[in-house]
């Protein structure tokens, strides 16, 4: 079987040359200018001695620039490391060290927030500034080849590296392309973060699919109403906080006809959202993926979203999935397939053997089917708090805490808020009166993206535990529920 | 990378149980349904003996039947050998032995119409009557296993086995889509014969994508347009003469506004016919493909299809084309290379020397591109003959009118027909005027089928010859033209 097949923008820009692949409020480009643009930025790129291979970090967010310097990486043949904005300095640091990038291209904006101690940064117009080298650009795209690399926190807690095959991409885009169809007036919105597979894969799926995207460069709920309507947007992706955002901004007025999809995903929708969105008649599409599935690797289209309320729906073409280690209910940890998963985690050797047991990628997270083989997610792996899209893995805001002085014991859990879907608090056990919340939190600022940052601490006397001493944060956030 | 996933089938009874899968004018089966009509004939074709890796030929003109021993097949992972119902006694005999079949499946009409010697074949009803064993059932499907096999002639005249693996169908469905696109309420009419790769296409793409399918079990221009209506078709694959009746058919209606694409395979349209298709409105997607690459492989859009007259496009997504051995005016072979070219020729390895080079596939045709990169088809490959959608290649009947008493020599090339596109004519160099032009006719029924028959012998002095004594069929081409 044939592993390669012509460099996807490039191939977009033979078939498709002077259709509109990306638009913003200030500018679009066409196939062809992207394309252009993208192999220009490559040569520049190259200058700085960026080679094939290379892992080259982009810390960004959603930008014109952004698109340019994924795609000149590609035609580079570099690994594009994507860094999440919202991570403090010191998060920053451990992933471009794991990642093994060896060149970091960010924003002017970002360079000065963050202040990074890494070496070969350069701006976008640093890069821009520089004279092209005739580098040899990739003609061709081999699926087993390394694409992007981006950080997942996982069930231990400490960020791990997930690598993106160009082939994990392109099954992911197929077995989208198969369950939500697709048209030549099709444009797809696309304001969830590039540096999650959950925007990045809008990228891709636009030169896989000769798509048109319109870039919301900065996420603002009183925008997107007006951008649906003004620039006919078909489909887009949001997250429970857009959705609910969207609908208040809608007030009384509806959608217009040609939205045919709103793919949701990041997490389950309260039942209030789910009524709104079945009396505004809106195409609702819940899904289910993660970061090692390249994205939605189970979805639930509209015609089923009322029948089977509360479902993520159906395994997308070449995916598979099961519940494995059930019990009497049928309840278990769902484990999944395809070519849309990762091979690994990077350099982890440990967490890749817990991950993966016969070609199954054992996702943590708790589920069941139903006769009819629709899925329901019961719980997220390992306590996730999902707030606003982003995940935030309890042990790792734990582990903060416990580093500072007088703290004895931390647990840290989600609690439900109606406008980030959950946010998270932390429960502490302290040695002294000294430490307050706002140490706690004055802390976790500079080690910790803003996010993650507990919103409440409670001290008590002592936490709940098993009976081998583990801590029960699921009774801590029971009590979280009949308190607040 | 995986190259396994859930057997097509089985997916999209799993993905849309009720949803049409196949429908015809007596009988519509569901996914679900299909699925089980499938799973019971192939436990019944397992009671015969049929086991995985056999050959097994069908024989047998569009029906549901044919399409449930197809997929009964493919549960079985047996290889299906799809035979021309057209052919003569003596060309089945050849495919048969040919391609290893050890088992046939066929119509009791053409059991009693080609009375083959060969012993293990059962019609339809046969199979139906026997009981079901317990046979093991493929649940998944390997991209890189064969599923079926067809004769095309090639350039030598001597018919030769293609295989399609499953991955040769998947790549051809996957860039048919990633082209045309797909939506919900698609339905595909399939009229052209399943034992065509053409025809078989719209099958496999109905079970990947889980696409309504319209089967007309014979063709019948009087009932194309009525189906479209009433059945609400939005696609249909055609040849030119279907066009052409189909228009005729039409008088002064317009095609319904759902109907967005007719897919246009097997030889160039004439000019007054597509100047009705402009004067129409018709969304023509003109297109070039060959057994050997799967179906379509280089396809022009409507968009394209008035700018570019006579071009039959650019190639799909994950194709390559490219002309060898231009001349100074950039006239060449036509090359190409994708997953869904098949891999070689069965047991004829001198032919799969010749046909590829580098991993090109070299079709033989001759073409060239013009700036943009649209292919224009100058001359089939070989004098190829295209009668109403079937191939004659002119040295399979030469040989047959040279096995008779008195022909010293024999040439066949193809006239001009307003209906079948082209029809067969031979020029004959008799040794005695007992060589009728009725003695040939009547001679060439028993051994070639009727399409192929020459319409026409004409009887010459002699022919016309190169340096290399080789007669010049072009020439007799051009004295045809002249003279008719």
């Amino acid at each position: 079987m044939n592993q390669t097949m012509p460099h996807w923008l490039s191939k977009q820009a033979e078939l498709n040359p002077y259709k509109i692949a990306i638009e913003t409020n200030a500018k679009s480009l066409t196939f062809l200018e992207l394309k252009n643009e993208s192999q220009v930025f490559a040569k520049k790129l190259a200058s700085f001695g960026v080679k094939q291979h290379a892992r080259v970090a982009v810390l960004s967010a959603n930008h014109l620039d952004m698109v340019i310097a994924i795609h000149a990486l590609s035609y580079l043949n570099a690994v594009v490391v994507l860094l999440n904005t919202r991570l403090s300095k010191q998060e920053l640091h451990y992933q471009l060290e794991q990642s093994e990038a060896t060149f970091l291209i960010l924003t002017e904006g970002l360079k000065d927030e963050k202040n990074l101690a890494f070496q070969k940064q350069k701006t976008f117009q640093d890069v821009r500034n520089q004279h092209e080298v005739d580098a040899s650009l990739s003609t061709h795209i081999d699926l087993n080849v390394p694409f992007t690399m981006m950080f997942t926190s996982g069930t231990t807690g400490l960020p791990k590296g997930v690598i993106h095959t160009y082939g994990n991409h392109w099954w992911s885009a197929i077995g989208s392309v198969l369950n939500l169809g697709l048209t030549e007036k099709d444009k797809w919105l696309l304001m969830l973060p590039m540096f999650h597979v959950g925007g990045l894969s809008i990228l891709i799926r636009s030169v896989i699919y000769g798509m048109s995207v319109y870039l919301l460069e900065k996420y603002d709920a009183q925008f997107v109403y007006r951008a649906i309507v003004q620039k006919r947007i078909t489909i887009l992706s949001v997250v429970t906080l857009m959705l609910r955002e969207l609908l208040e901004e809608m007030g009384k007025e509806e959608l217009p006809s040609y939205v045919r999809c709103l793919l949701l995903g990041g997490g389950s929708v309260p039942d209030d959202l789910l009524q709104q969105v079945r009396e505004k008649n809106i195409p609702l599409f819940q899904s289910y993926g993660l970061t090692e599935t390249s994205s939605q690797i189970v979805t639930l289209s509209k015609e089923d979203a009322l029948e089977k309320l509360g479902s993520a729906g159906k395994p997308l073409f070449p995916a598979e999935i099961k519940i494995a280690n059930q019990n009497h209910e049928g309840v278990g940890e769902i484990w999944v397939k395809g070519p849309m998963v990762m091979d690994g985690y990077i350099k982890d050797e440990t967490a890749n053997k817990l991950a993966f047991e016969n070609g199954w990628f054992k996702t943590g997270d708790i589920g069941y089917l139903d006769s009819e083989g629709f899925l329901y997610v019961v719980d997220r792996r390992s306590d996730l708090i999902i707030s606003g899209g982003e995940n935030i893995y309890p042990s790792e805001v734990e582990n903060k805490i416990l580093q500072l002085e007088y703290v004895h014991e931390a647990a840290v859990v989600g609690k439900k808020d109606d406008d980030w879907g959950q946010v998270p608090v932390a429960f502490v056990v302290r040695e002294s009166d000294q430490l307050s919340e706002k140490t706690i939190q004055d802390y976790l600022k500079d080690v910790l993206a803003t996010y993650k940052i507990p919103k409440k601490i409670i001290f008590r006397e002592s936490l709940p535990k098993n009976a081998s001493n583990k801590i029960m944060r699921h009774q801590l956030k029971k009590q979280l529920g009949e308190h607040s």
